[in-house]
């Protein structure tokens, strides 16, 4: 029998000859198999599992005996972390015995890709700022007197190659009686920061197996969180609630006026914000089962305004030309400095800012979609209050924000609500009859299926949210009821019972039941400011980029993933595209965030990117009023829609006249602009 | 006339042409020459002061008119900061318009050496870690959309060289409005760390010219700070308390005893003792007239209990064997974390410990000394209820730690007190009658100075401190009443009546008065016991070192200003040495913390140091205990004093017997030991 013995790993092939006695955690480092331990391969981790695959392999050309394993030692038989379960065994204590073939399950690989499942499922290299390391720290020895720090500083650095120089004041204070309670086993937490410095935050007595981290996106509305496990890359549960700042101001403008028109306004919604924090991480840790101290870690993505009364930071130059930012920078502070009690020493990363109306929540989204690293002209569009635009491929990346007002979002529109149970979100209207066909949020059937009423009998039919109102305007326009300049056209009403006069102009009737929802003038004229300044922005960026037209349009945000892309086209609220790249891509931003805080590595390579951002002020851009303009007819007013039209019956250009002549109401549009 | 001129700068001599017109700041830039400035030159920081040396200078062959210099701007005219006292002007604003010869006065040079004058007086190198700058930040454009805070961080970079990445959030809270006072001309605060990182700490609207550093040597029975100008390295006011610790324990191990037997005991010494830094820093700062928020920085040295009891550390393990520190590393931490309130954002740097028995002290001893820069082999020894002693040179040094307990502090000799008005510091005893005269703290007379007793009425004689006792044991040891063995020998009681039967030893009455003062034979043992620890701790380092000889001895510590040298080498406190190369460098521990504050540089340069520091553990060497009987006799048993024999007549080796034999009294003496 030879001293030596092939072994193959799986899933990736590697093979190698190793002396009988090596370890299957040794071959596997030599061979660069990707198996991960964090204890130098003393059994304590338990993060080093392998399945011996035991048969016969004729491609391998190995016969892999059960006996070519060493059998279970103490250490692994005495694991109370569930180590052996479905046969799987340590890899640092397992000796090779013969020739075999080793699998090393995903959950054991280091540099896997992994998919997160909840909220937006992206691919996300893992790397976070928080490791835990778990040592064995050599007894205090008068001989050599070193400080235990010292000893933790040197394991770490020769056990795992981190060079950790600063520590966290309370780790000198829990140090020892950490060291002592676990017979000098611990697990240290090391934060690598932006500025390639290792600190060890955290000390835990014995295995510390997992810790925390929470990827928050703080918008405007609503605050929504995603608990992560830093270890396992999982989230593992979800939060989310209302920004209670919105008792001093529904939209930003009105929340920097109160601060204007308050002493102490700013403090007011700081603490209201952080406060939200604080309970949004409670009801997360809780339905994960954790402690709040296990989150060690927490990113935020979210508007330049919401980031300054995050930080304390008075946003009142953001209120007025010039705009200026008080930071453009990664900020990385205590959470406890933000009064978020996590970890005592739990950082908070904030990604940077871009511009003045262009925030970190744009960084976020440039972040998920990379459109960086693309060769394509991507043109990324995140709908809020604001619209940020984001166009540009590997050479170039342009920005700007337009300020769309809430018109998408329910408000200013007289049947307009926000997307929740009882609100219009799907409508058809038959070019013939003008009879609408509508979905309600909170019921699976259309309005014209069989038990609707019943269905909808409890929740009620309140309203018309965002995507509802996109596709009743669209509906309209491809039906005639709507002109190319967005006039309800008077002549309709002989068509139809459902287009009513209203004084000078006319209306629709959407439902009529407990609560009458009509599509007014006023409504269309609404929907077509906010368009106007979405579609002027993109025009600008087109036009700084050289070029007129773009390859994909990603839509970003709840907005974006509950339109239909067809009826937003119609309607020239982004520019024409093949219709099969363009689509929803979720909350962007607040992937960014997850990538942030799982990927260490990202949160300085965003920066980078983001420096060679070109931010375009909408508002000071002459240009910009002319294609506001222009951009208020539907779906252009010299824009062709060439990809749209493939796909879509476009109405003739045709603009009405309520008394007969189609110049004047054109003129009458243009006022409204 | 020409076009350019010719310049002389004194007193560097250094001389340049100019074209005229050229600033006088330019041309000294230009040369090199030593000239501060932290505005780049704008006339707002005022540090660029010269003076213009006008006449007839044949030595350099230059005519200096008065009209050579241009006159002074509106810009120095209306500075308040008295610039134009005493005819100075600002380089920057005042123009060549022909040869000239200009001063630099020392307080306008960079790299200057700085006396510091109160405390020890030493020269230290100037680069405090916190250092101002005074700029103007452009305001904000749209065109080119940066944040205020990139904008200040470019224009350090460019007019200072400064790479400040990261920012204390209270800087961002705080820059916009600062930028708004005073028309965005600001002054930042830039920590250095000693990972080589510049913070921005602070800001302030306008020209901030000074800011203030607090140097403390944090002793177990006294707390003594110097407040710094971290500009001009003047100690501008100094302040010491009581360490208000001694309530819970008089030494060091009471303290660990209090903290072991009371539960939350340290946490209550914690709180002390920071309560004093907070007392002691508000009494420095009132003494110079500034304000607390203008201290940035606070630098520590202590020893090991003290430092881990100040950083909130439980000091339990240093109590006992293996005497494990929790860290040996520098602590830079918030000034705030520690509740000490300065400047909100404040630092506080505290220097490393050596090991168990050896603190920041020693380190500050060293720091101050820096024996590890000398080819000559110095022993310093810093005497305090522990002594800590150092030897070695640029080769090799060593440390360690000698339990000499509080004998040399006047503790634990029956007429012994703390050095305070009414104590006996100085002796001299008259060999032939045995008689004594002394002086006292608080009167310049001595005891056979007419007016003596007249002035000491008021003061009282109260007892004997430390130097005193080490006076009179010499002074008795030459006179033939203390034997070599330390014995009082009974027989001189017939020479003097000074001498005199105490059950069944002999005192030696040195004052009779309100109070009787003796020095009695326990009085003399425990002044051997301590003198015995200390020489032994210092022979075993010169074992180590495999030397017999030290070329220089340094004594550190109040208690090493106070001692005469001769005396306390007759005692065999210290070893033989060339006396002129022995004395004391005053509170060097003290020195350390300043020099640590005023010189970032060192502060990393001491930690290499320490790093190559042998640590000798007395306690556990077996040639300890071998040293320490030797060490009992006066000076020693078997060393020779040859050096000490050139200035003193030490008597020849001799013990008495108090019934006869001498054998018998060596044998007790070691049973004392």
């Amino acid at each position: 029998m030879s001293d030596t013995a092939t072994v193959v790993f799986t899933p990736t092939g590697l093979r190698g000859e190793f002396p009988l006695g090596t370890s299957v955690l040794q071959a596997a480092q030599q061979l660069g198999v990707d198996l991960e331990s964090s204890c130098g391969g003393r059994g304590i981790c338990g993060r080093c599992q392998v399945m011996h695959s035991v048969g016969e392999f004729p491609k391998h050309g190995i016969n892999s005996l059960a006996e070519h394993l060493s059998p279970p030692t103490e250490r692994e038989e005495g694991k109370n972390n569930e180590v052996l379960r479905h046969g799987r065994r340590l890899g640092c204590s397992a000796q090779i015995l013969g020739d075999m073939v080793v699998d090393v399950p995903s959950d054991s690989q280091i540099h896997k890709q992994h998919i997160v499942k909840e909220a937006t499922a992206v691919e996300i290299d893992h790397d976070p700022a928080v490791k835990l390391f778990t040592v064995q720290v050599p007894p205090p020895n008068m001989d050599e007197p070193q400080s235990d720090l010292r000893r933790v500083q040197q394991i770490l650095l020769d056990q795992h190659h981190v060079q950790a120089i600063s520590t966290d004041l309370s780790v000198l204070q829990a140090l020892q009686p950490a060291l002592d309670r676990a017979e000098r086993q611990i697990t240290v937490a090391v934060y690598h920061d932006t500025e390639d410095q290792n600190q060890i935050m955290a000390v835990w007595p014995g295995v510390k197996e997992r810790v925390y981290g929470l990827a928050v996106d703080l918008g405007s509305t609503t605050v929504a969180a995603h608990l992560c496990d830093l270890t396992s890359r999982d989230v593992v549960s979800s939060s989310s609630v209302m920004n209670p700042q919105i008792r001093f101001g529904e939209d930003l403008m009105s929340r920097v006026s109160y601060v204007m028109m308050n002493d102490g306004g700013d403090r007011e919604m700081t603490q209201a914000v952080r406060q939200a924090f604080n309970e949004m991480a409670k009801d997360a840790a809780e339905k994960a089962g954790i402690k709040l101290a296990d989150i060690l870690e927490l990113t935020v993505v979210c508007n330049p305004i919401m980031h300054h009364l995050f930080l304390g930071i008075d946003p009142t130059p953001l209120g007025s030309a010039p705009f200026a930012l008080a930071t453009d920078r990664p900020v990385t502070v205590r959470s406890a400095e933000l009064d978020i009690h996590l970890h005592p020493q739990a950082r908070c990363f904030v990604l940077p800012c871009i511009a003045g109306h262009i925030g970190a929540d744009t960084a976020g989204v440039i972040l998920a979609e990379r459109p960086d690293q693309a060769d394509e002209i991507t043109l990324i569009v995140d709908v809020g209050t604001n619209a940020e635009v984001v166009l540009g491929n590997k050479d170039r990346l342009l920005a700007a924000s337009s300020p769309t007002g809430p018109a998408f979002e329910g408000a200013q529109i007289s049947c307009g609500q926000r997307a929740a149970t009882g609100a219009i979100e799907r409508v058809r209207v038959d070019p013939e009859t003008l009879e609408p066909r509508f979905k309600v949020i909170g019921c699976d059937l259309w309005s014209d299926d069989p038990g609707f009423a019943e269905h909808t009998r409890k929740i009620g039919i309140s309203g018309v949210c965002g995507s509802g109102i996109i596709e009743v305007l669209a509906e309209l326009f491809l039906a005639g009821v709507i002109d190319s300049d967005g006039v309800i056209d008077p002549a309709m009403a002989e068509k139809s019972p459902r287009v009513i006069a209203n004084e000078r102009t006319f209306s629709y009737v959407l439902y009529e039941g407990d609560k009458t929802l009509q599509i007014t003038q006023n409504d269309v004229r609404a929907i077509q400011l906010a368009k106007s300044a979405l579609y002027a922005g993109t025009q600008l960026l087109l036009d700084h980029l050289g070029i007129t037209k773009v390859d994909r349009i990603s839509l970003a945000g709840a907005f974006g993933s509950h339109i239909d892309v067809k009826y937003a086209m119609v309607l020239g609220l982004i520019p024409d595209c093949n219709l099969a790249n363009v689509g929803p891509v979720g909350n962007a931003a607040g992937t960014g965030a997850r990538i942030a805080l799982l990927d260490r590595s990202k949160r300085n390579e965003i920066e980078q990117v983001l420096r060679r951002v070109e931010k375009i002020e909408t508002a000071t851009e002459a240009k910009f009023q002319d294609h506001f303009v222009k951009s208020m007819a539907f779906p252009h007013l010299t824009d062709q829609f060439i990809e749209l039209a493939k796909e879509v019956q476009l109405p003739e250009r045709r603009v009405v006249n309520a008394s007969g002549g189609t110049g004047r109401r054109r003129r009458r549009v243009r006022k409204a602009s």
